[in-house]
């Protein structure tokens, strides 16, 4: 299964749903994560966020794109719809993760908005917290207890982020998981809003025939 | 995969889930549904709604137990959540479909009630649409294109419910079913809410692997 | 009574409440539609969607305005106020339908902005939802059994909208109505949901009023 | 048309929707109003609030029924469904005003509650507030300038209420006539939540036909 | 000033305010919890859940009442309302702490419902979330960090509750601090839905006035 | 304690918070308030609506801050975020005051989103409304029996807005003074939505711990 992320800056995917779409990898599902913005107004001491969103993405193992917009000013209309809409073609995404539509942040206020707005034709859209985002309702969940730990490691990659009295705090994202996996009856868990989730019933089974086919040629 | 439906009387299930179920039988999970009255107060010129719900249960394929509460006086304490309790426990149920919380009807509030409240350690539980729901905002789509047609198959048992002039309209069924289609990014869909929805990114791998190691040793 | 309604794109006013305006049309109030875009991004083949809404409006026996706009950048401030400031003005309107808050497509959401901006004297605000609105809760419905038939013509005018694959899928739109009607108790509704509706209590007795006099001095 | 308006206690009518009522008594609609408890925990110094309340509804011009449930124990259930039941029939209501669904007192949420149930297949449904009510968001607007001095005049009616330190206070209430009216954008007005108004476009024309023809008879 | 806060079982009040009603104690609040029902359904090997809420009560610093409900049949009418009613008049209460009102238990329901409808005079009501709370959407936030440890200490003395497989998870109570704090732009926090919140901008003044008459005099 | 207060035009903040505002200055808190735009769109036959917010300003005992944007384009990206970012700085604001999240107003919008994400590291964000403010639940409360006067009177120094037909209608104002109160249990009221507020609960005790200091060593 074809997977797409979109964040607005360097870190954002990994801090929303970095352990999900490394449960996407151990399954062979192909990850992309888009990042809309470099993130030059975050960066501390001339560190390049971009390097370290690429070492994050090294270690999670999926793709990175840009979509080359300045921080602070992503727009949310057919300027970032087009870089998504290429994004969700390129990539052949069935499911897309995003920002959810209630966050602080406007940056990830329009990634979110022009990412639903690109994914009009997906089934699945599932939107994700940051530390700005409010009024946040999950009601899907995933178990994240064994790659909770590549999580954190994937953020430490954003060493100007998460450095002393930055605004990344590993200790709170892991009480955060441990609390929505509460929520969700797990032990650890990252939880999204659904815009939509189209769920295959069918998959199971799917998935099982060509295996047997190969079996049975065997 | 155990799957328990519950619902306030005959024919409830079948309205809010039964394509769905359907997928699930198709599946091979094994399903159960759980009407809490016998509806006696809907009764059409003495047909017996027990035997209508007995042969839909047939045809769907899905064994069927009753609450044996009286219509119209579906409680949601702890009388209720001790029989759907019982349920759960005597299914080994992993996946709870029940009323949608807002409802006209106090037997479909107080089955969706109680029947949350039993489900209190399951990870997941979704709620569906009758007639008498009001403010539902689904975000789970289940494609039914296969399977549509064998639920109105099953409505129709409830012959007392679908004559001229019953409260169960397989017009407006169908045209439902079209719209929450379009709502979903495909053509037929049952919708849901989300109590909360465990979403297993593991399935697939986990499925295929005994496969593979069958084809392995082939 | 003076009637505006408001929309992005050619085609929009009419699957959002095409069949009320007739109805609107039918009870002799005059019914101006306003169109903030021509629809560039739409077109298909070289057909053009401003002479399909001339057709559109000609079938349903409303006056057209055009916005004049940018397709896919409809703006929701003050240039956007205006022109819909000057539409209310022009018109006398009282009564005042645009697009839902919530919805996917940006020129929908900032048609919708600056409609309710605009209208901020009226009493009667409604909005309407099209297929990409979000989490629409209609509560306000309009018996359209009689104009549903023609609704569907003047949607047929818009010829690179319904053709095979186009967006606009003419099955949905009768099925939507079919389901909006089922919740409003009647067969065939167009639903809406009402920033404000200012119901006039008075209207039968003022109507037939002059007519008595009138009789009465016959 | 036919109206009924359906209230906890005596008082709770006419401070929800004693105004509108009496704009429906002006047009010459019919109007019952449902107590359905005698309010005997809210006596004062012997004073009945049956009398009270048969001396409002002479006031407003309305027919009134009684619902005989027991002050602080109206049920939600059948019983009370019942008796709304025989109400809607014995009236021919079309439109049922009752109270708004988030409310502190219980009897005010068992009153809507069993009144949205009995109203099943009643294309109007509308919910008042009262100072109990929470979270109250009117969307529909009544214009009461010529009738809430008459309203005040019925709630004087209700004696053991409006007394000194009692739990009406008119100031209160005309304060709260001119709030909404600025939110409906008229001087005065009653605001009601709509679980669902079918909006009939065709009367003012209707209503003028007989009129017309009549005079043309002249 | 003084302070009630009412839960349905032992422990659900330390669980939801525990922290925040040991800062209401450090700065000289007079503090009371009453507790519906005696918990009988959670009891484990005799243990008695009355004797360990006395303890924790003790270590709390406050004082406890009894509703004397039973367990799993808390009633949210006229007859627990009359005992919140006496608890608020008995001590003078101007705040009230209580479950919030979504929550899959029905007892936390019933007792919220209750309590809300019995502080129908106080101008501050502020709602707690348990681990059954759903669409728990905080707004005001207490700081917590000084009172977190001895609040984990007094849920450690519902013994029957802590030990392993029990219902109660200080782990997740301890993140779930941590969780809400950083929600609150601090580090550990309780947070509360507020029914309404009466903010006395006079207190620092009006608490100076007698300190500094009374140094005056000194 | 330093508060600021942030308002799209000149009035906006008397308004929404201006007696509470009040309170502020009458218990010592040193207050400044911000004003976006000049509101050259609202001028009157000359008038300078500069003069009288700075009048109002003085009425209020305030201190004044213009944003200096264009009335009808106030931005809600990084350029109006850096200009309330240094009204929090200058002023070392805990608490800040603003525009509620809906409503039609665009300028109003703006400025709340703004300020909102400005105040990304206070503990206490209060929103109010305004007579373009939609679906607004106040949750807290403001005693302003004492301060309503002196609001009125310094909504009277913006002569343009309160002259007849003018957009600022006091009668209006009072009476929604008057309903918020009842909501909120006592006689006036100005009511917010909180973003959140960080609910100081050490502040009495602290505040006497010096004065008690001095006097045991009196």
């Amino acid at each position: 299964m074809q997977v797409l992320a979109v964040g607005a800056h360097p870190d954002d995917v990994e801090l929303g749903c970095g352990a999900t779409l490394l449960r996407h990898v151990a399954r062979g599902d192909a990850v992309t994560i888009l990042v809309m913005t470099a993130g030059q107004r975050g960066r501390v001491d001339g560190m390049s966020r971009q390097v370290e969103q690429e070492e994050a993405a090294t270690q999670l193992g999926v793709d990175l794109r840009w979509g080359g917009f300045r921080d602070g000013s992503v727009p949310d209309g057919p300027e970032a719809i087009t870089v998504i809409d290429e994004a969700v073609a390129a990539t052949g995404a069935e499911i897309l993760y995003t920002h959810a539509a209630h966050d602080t942040h406007q940056d990830h206020r329009a990634t979110a908005t022009a990412s639903v707005a690109a994914a009009r034709r997906l089934p699945t859209v599932l939107q994700f917290e940051t530390p700005s985002t409010q009024n946040f309702e999950p009601t899907i969940y995933v178990d994240v207890a064994e790659t909770l730990g590549a999580k954190l490691g994937a953020l430490r990659s954003h060493l100007s982020q998460v450095l002393r009295q930055g605004p990344v705090d590993l200790e709170a994202v892991e009480a955060q998981a441990r609390f929505r996996g509460s929520q969700g009856r797990i032990r650890y868990a990252e939880g999204f809003e659904a815009a939509r989730l189209g769920w295959d019933l069918a998959s199971p089974a799917a998935a099982m025939a060509p295996a047997l086919a190969f079996a049975t040629s065997g």
